[in-house]
């Protein structure tokens, strides 16, 4: 379709859009009749419910005319067949060929050498993770490993984490590990805080080995190898590397067996499933981390040959762009009901944030409606004690995703069925809200004279308007399947609304600029140096002050 | 003031707001002389610098005639008075209480019983912590407690992490600290992780001893000692209660003497400074406890003291709610470059979405503005690396709050000063942004017949707007003395925003619903129990979907 066809149907969603104000969820779901049926589906073991959003089903039209308008379906294909979808930086974006089986899919995703290469890859993961699992793999003084500390920031930090705390069913018993991301040497002290260095194995993660916090805190930590008696020759032993950037990392001290390649066709933020991914495989293990790759791909089929109507990467999709226009000022808020995904939504707000916090299309001009929503959260049942208020009371709109999974087994004190009634209630309390006049008259504290006001009074604080939209994700368990699913999910989710805003979600240009500065204020600490005449003066200002608060404890 | 004048100095506010779009920062720092000077200034050891908003002068003469109009001085007043504004509930707010000097300000504050309590439980803190921190108190088997496992939700968890995290540098050297709040199984079994019964002390914190997440945690926490050998005649020796409850501590199993007391005139989320903030004292020792203490106090003669145009939480509050009118739909960004800080997003949240994340106003009214924003974020470094790249490029504007604490001493890898540099860095970028025209030609990949053109799109999808509003909080040093006046600060800037929007800042009757209908919710999962016919049909579907699961697991 024409670009006449895509400002036609985007004038349409946001006129719907505009008229959605006085819509009530409940009625959609009393009296639309297909509203489950088109709203909830089943994707990779995944159970999606979208059917509690303030989207009527004939704007749920308007939002599928427009993804067939903006050409989804091509441009996904075209994500696929590796071509260059980051468009800006003029390179493919194939994550999916890292979780495609072996042969099945080369030729239709990536081409024979990139399947070759991710297969090696992920060959000698499996057989470094298999030597340090087993105790083969020793350190300097011959002991087996039995703390893994873990190097990177951002997409080098936020996937593998997760993944770690996800799998945490299956740890290795003797395998404990930190993450270290910030330049902060509080950071440092925490992540070696009691660790013997004979028995550590850092990991560090850079594409280019130069990003400046994981460069720094590298060096900081072969210092405190050296301290500990582990020398240059014997780093190797204890210190591997997973880079494009190989002989920085062999200059650094690090042997070629120790080195794990990551090529530029995988962005950071979608970098879990490369050699990145390697703290997860350590611990839960060759075949959990390779049954998340299966689950990952499982949604990526779904994603490649579902129907658009039916497609939970694409719904998920037209449900966030709906809330930009029909929820103005609406944030996106995660809530995973579940001790192992706490940090899934740090991960999304990478995911999400970077890869679609754009404001200029395709075509070099801004784009006309807002792109990507603020995404935060935290994990229930503790955020209900935190900013549920806000959600239930607030003068704010803020739509809700509950991923939850269905609990194992049974616990002596339910705990489990507690945080899954839980996650329903808040739910149920979110769309349904209470009219405040079920307070018991001794909590009213009213004298008797004026007792049906003071009722009334007192009602209307304690009310919940209700009518507030949510999602649900729902895990018939939490597996190593389900969660690369649910990120692949998201990935493909984040994927489709770049495409119907027509940005790039695979640059990220923006992160430059405050680097570049901060390159240019990092000497200027040192009070041996002259401050440039052209120095802006609030700046100059608050240099001096630093400078002189350091002076002053000599 | 009456109330025509407040409405009045409303819709003055709400002009100016509607009419800032246009506003340049860079312009009003460069225009307007006195800037700096109104909008940066000293309190209790922060420095405050507010004058990067999108705010001219004649808009903060205008908010501080709505401070006047809304008598923020009186109801300051009223709250250091002990006076009811709690007001839904007819409580008193006694947070200031808590930290008020022995003596010096019982009677002005909160009268001589009070005074004589909050002295009293001090100082039974310190006893107790002294006997924990020298060994003196031993466990059931006569060993010295290695372990805290902290059990508490929502506001008797948030404030004693972040203390601990915040006061690491003063940490015991033989005590470590588990936090457990949420009920999620997985939660309980990574707090006990690899710990001994006979070394280990459990803090229960609930000030109903009922809250559903802590009691359940305890008594699988009493059942692990039990199966380690800790049975109920020993448990006072490891297992301490705060909580206003004594009467069910003690039928738990607790002794007189490890109860401490906590009162209803004390919020969960204003709790740190009470017995909750227990784990924060044995971690760091009551003198340095004593000290965070003093910091608050010493900001709570600041915010009762100074005058309104130069008071430093009556400011934050002023341009927080500014934002709210000028900025629709903008967000707080908190994002403390410290990694010890890396939970005062979280203690935020709770304590400014669940205090202000109200509908309602004092007259029983719905209120004419937005209250409480989304108030989110994470630790600098690391969220350069994330969500900044929205910040910088994103079609959303939300200022964002630096804090930043000038680096203790040299270091080798200049880690302290890279920490410090990337928040300056980044506070330029934000504000004076880039054109995007100075990328390297090679990097542009265009023909040359059309480079120009290429360029110029190039640079589009390069360029950062800049002219993001920002704030930047300075501490001298993260010491306990300005960690407690940074936490003061904000609980006085979210008590002003109560007042200047009129609602009750103290009550939290919104998160009442969601656990009463996880109470109904929570038997229905057990597939004996039939489902009640008035069931909603998609809450049946999808109750019958979760026993249909369990069931095929066998």
């Amino acid at each position: 379709m024409n670009d006449d066809g895509r400002s036609e149907a985007w004038r349409e969603v946001a006129r719907r859009a505009r008229a959605s104000g006085g819509i009530r969820i409940a009625s959609l779901l009393r009296d639309e009749p297909a509203r489950a049926q088109r709203l909830s589906l089943d994707a990779a073991g995944l159970h999606l419910d979208l059917t509690r959003h303030r989207l009527p089903g004939e704007a749920l039209d308007a939002l599928l005319a427009l993804a067939r308008a903006s050409s989804l379906e091509s441009r996904r294909d075209a994500m696929y067949a590796g071509e260059e979808v980051n468009f800006t930086e003029q390179r493919p974006a194939l994550h999916v060929a890292l979780r495609a089986p072996a042969g099945a899919a080369a030729g239709a995703i990536a081409g024979e050498g990139i399947a070759a290469e991710v297969a090696a890859t992920l060959d000698r993961m499996d057989r470094f993770s298999e030597a340090v699992r087993s105790g083969e793999w020793r350190g300097a003084t011959g002991q087996p490993i039995s703390h893994v500390v873990h190097i990177g920031i951002g997409g080098s930090h936020l996937g593998p984490q997760l993944a770690c705390e996800a799998l945490i069913d299956h740890a290795h018993p003797r395998l404990r590990f930190r993450f270290l991301s910030n330049v902060d040497p509080r950071a440092f002290d925490r992540a070696v805080n009691g660790l013997d260095p004979a028995t550590t194995l850092a990991i560090v993660a850079s594409k280019s080995w130069h990003t400046l916090e994981t460069a720094r805190n590298a060096q900081a930590l072969r210092r405190w190898f050296a301290a500990g008696g582990i020398g240059h020759g014997d780093l190797h032993r204890h210190l591997v590397g997973i880079t494009a950037n190989l002989e920085a990392a062999r200059a650094f001290g690090l042997a070629p067996e120790s080195l794990f390649p990551f090529r530029d066709w995988v962005g950071g933020r979608y970098s879990l499933w490369s050699a990145i991914g390697l703290p997860a495989m350590l611990s839960a293990g060759p075949q959990r981390f390779r049954a998340m790759l299966a689950g990952a791909h499982a949604m990526d089929r779904h994603f490649a040959e579902a129907p658009l109507a039916a497609n939970a990467p694409v719904l998920l999709a037209l449900v966030s762009l709906w809330n930009t226009l029909a929820l103005p000022g609406a944030t996106e808020v995660v809530v995973p009901y579940s001790d192992a995904l706490r940090s899934l939504t740090a991960w999304l707000q990478q995911l999400q944030m970077e890869s679609n916090g754009k404001r200029v299309g395709r075509d070099g001009a801004p784009v006309a409606w807002p792109t990507a929503p603020v995404v935060w959260g935290g994990p229930g049942t503790d955020v209900q004690h935190s900013f549920f208020q806000a959600l239930h009371q607030g003068t704010g709109v803020h739509p809700v995703e509950f991923i939850v999974a269905v609990p194992s087994g049974p616990d002596p004190e339910g705990r489990g069925d507690a945080l899954l009634a839980s996650a329903l209630g808040q739910r149920e309390a979110l769309l349904h809200g209470r009219s405040g006049n079920d307070a018991p008259a001794a909590a009213q504290g009213a004298p008797d004279a004026a007792a049906g006001q003071a009722a009334a009074w007192l009602a209307a604080h304690r009310a919940c308007p209700g009518n507030r939209p949510s999602s649900l994700i729902l895990l018939d368990r939490l597996d190593a399947e389900r969660f690369g699913a649910l990120l692949a999910l998201y990935e493909h989710k984040t994927a489709a609304l770049g495409w119907l805003w027509d940005i790039d979600s695979f640059d990220q240009w923006g992160v430059e600029l405050g680097k570049q500065l901060a390159g240019e204020i990092e000497p200027l600490l040192d009070a041996a140096r002259e401050l440039p005449a052209q120095l802006a003066p609030d700046l100059r200002a608050l240099l001096e002050r630093i400078r002189a608060t350091r002076a002053s404890r000599g």
